[in-house]
């Protein structure tokens, strides 16, 4: 078992003008000071999210540091184990879109870490308590708490269980706590690295599913991931839409950060009463304006939900074990994160690159 | 125990003009068709609620259709029982907003008719099968589905329970849905018909209640309410409110129908995460748009909630039995309603006015 060098190297964009243009290169960064709620690890493979991008060209309202190591969908190796952890060296974890919280709080305690009360330490970019700005997963090791590298079933594979840690969980938490499940009908809006772990998380918690596109062209990859071709639906003609499947699901989830978000004039007329349309993505805009009626004529929710915690990534680890639920990736050689950076922005992943040491 | 007449009599907005004025006079009309779901009420008493000066005076998108008699917070003795309802005569029972449901589907045999897959008759401006526009309250009688016709306890009041009817179970079912109780806080906004009931309910349910408030001119009534001092806060100077309440909240519910709802400068910064902002009132404008991302960063439900069922207005019985929940009411005779119509208008009830036959 190797253990961590004092340095760690990954791939990050140097300055905003590289990472504009998406030009990653090879840098050396000393890691947070060590406590013993750490863990170091050693990253196998990091999937690319597209949070990842948005950081990189500082396309998020909060202004980018950096440099900037992306990557937030981290399997790896336990190389160090910090003794107020749970963790042996040598076990295979998952760290998701956070490295740190409180680890004292309510949430915390319960393993819903993404609502410490205390706010979020990011995988990457996050803050830590020396100071240090947090750097992710497009690198050798990692350091973070240990609290939040959930261990990994022996049975996954750890390209295909990468994005759980981020897409996967982004879509399990507010399908759960909504509660999908048999007798139960869910949307899932836009077909891509979230959308394609919705279809098979839902349909594992014994959903009935349905898929929501702009065009047919996904079709066929729908119905592999569990939504029957009848239950595809080209949502082009809002009225046509709006008229067959009117009050028809209990659940939406828009996965996608698209600004074209029709609530008043398809999404919500779609909802049987007491539905749930729940926001994963997060589009540059406002949301379209709508009455107070639209929500309240059929005890509506809308929610939002942001990424999930430790328990929630167990528990999706279990249910992936169980059904056999696995990210569509194409794995490539950590080396050559510069040119996956730009296939991702361009739209070209089927669903999702995973990076692989 | 008399029976219903042929006609039954009442105090309508004969036309538009009428309306409008609020000029209500006497008018008698023959009652929907009799069915065996179906049970005849005498009216002791009847609740007047916002929603009958909005639909007197057309107020809503929805025309009303004249002439109309209002009244849906009615309270009263059975005096005909269909043969398919589990009604005797001569029990004392409750009706609220909705006077029928299809009975059959299974939001109706839960008793949560409010969400009726069929859709639901109102008591009064709804259409029943037989084509008749329904009556409501204030009158000496009234015909509905036995199904919405809640027995009320021995030990509760008829004045002082008719506005549970309305009022209270529209507050109540959302603070039951988003699990009000101990270790919870919630906020009332807005301390008026709805308001006064919602901080009882609310410390009935064992919560943290707090008031939000224009003014402090509603203090004593509150803490009387069971809001602490302390616990009232004038909702003024939103940046002093949103910094001493920052994440306080669990449940915001908005009992009044002003059209200024300050979201993202105000009342979502409040909530906790997973926290709930409930619109119960009915603004005439759209809602101010907001970014996604209120919602998504603290997982925020908007929910929307209309009415309850006559399971929840069972329910809320026993909670106002135990409890000691009674709308502050001033009862005049059923004859004074022209001049309470004009009270109520003008905004001077403390908290509901009661019609009595």
């Amino acid at each position: 078992m190797s253990t961590a060098p004092a340095q760690y190297t990954g791939y990050a964009a140097l300055t905003e003008e590289k990472g504009k243009k998406l030009e990653l290169e090879k840098w050396s960064y000393t890691p947070k000071q060590w406590t013993e709620d750490d863990v170091d690890i050693k990253v196998d493979c990091c999937g690319m999210c597209g949070s990842c991008i948005h950081t990189l060209t500082n396309g998020w309202p909060q202004p980018t540091s950096y440099p900037c190591i992306a990557g937030h969908e981290v399997v790896g190796t336990i190389v160090r184990a910090g003794s107020r952890t749970s963790h042996k060296v040598g076990t295979r974890v998952g760290v998701g879109a956070q490295g740190g919280s409180c680890l004292e709080c309510d949430y915390c305690k319960q393993g819903l870490q993404q609502h410490c009360e205390k706010g979020l330490i990011m995988t990457y970019q996050g803050t830590w308590e020396d100071g240090s700005v947090a750097q992710g997963g497009y690198a050798d090791f990692m350091r973070c708490r240990g609290a939040l590298a959930v261990p990994i079933p022996d049975g996954l594979e750890s390209e295909t269980t990468a994005p759980l840690l981020c897409a996967g969980v982004t879509v399990y938490a507010p399908l759960k706590r909504f509660n999908a499940g048999p007798g139960k009908r869910v949307g899932v809006i836009g077909i891509g690295g979230l959308g394609h772990l919705a279809l098979q998380i839902a349909k594992a918690m014994g959903a009935e599913v349905y898929a929501l596109s702009h065009s047919a062209s996904k079709m066929d990859d729908a119905e592999k991931l569990g939504c029957p071709r009848e239950n595809f639906i080209v949502a082009k003609d809002q009225d046509e839409v709006r008229k067959k499947y009117n009050k028809h699901f209990d659940i939406l989830i828009l996965t996608s950060s698209s600004n074209d978000i029709p609530l008043e004039g398809l999404y919500l007329p779609l909802l049987r009463n007491m539905g749930t349309f729940v926001i994963c993505g997060l589009p540059e805009e406002k949301l379209p304006s709508m009455y107070g009626q639209m929500l309240v004529y059929k005890s509506i929710n809308l929610a939002g939900s942001l990424i999930g915690g430790s328990s929630e990534i167990a528990e999706l680890f279990d249910l992936a074990l169980k059904h056999d639920i696995k990210a569509w990736v194409e794995t490539r050689p950590m080396s050559e994160v510069t040119q996956t950076a730009h296939d991702m922005h361009a739209g070209k992943s089927r669903y999702r690159y995973v990076l692989k040491n």
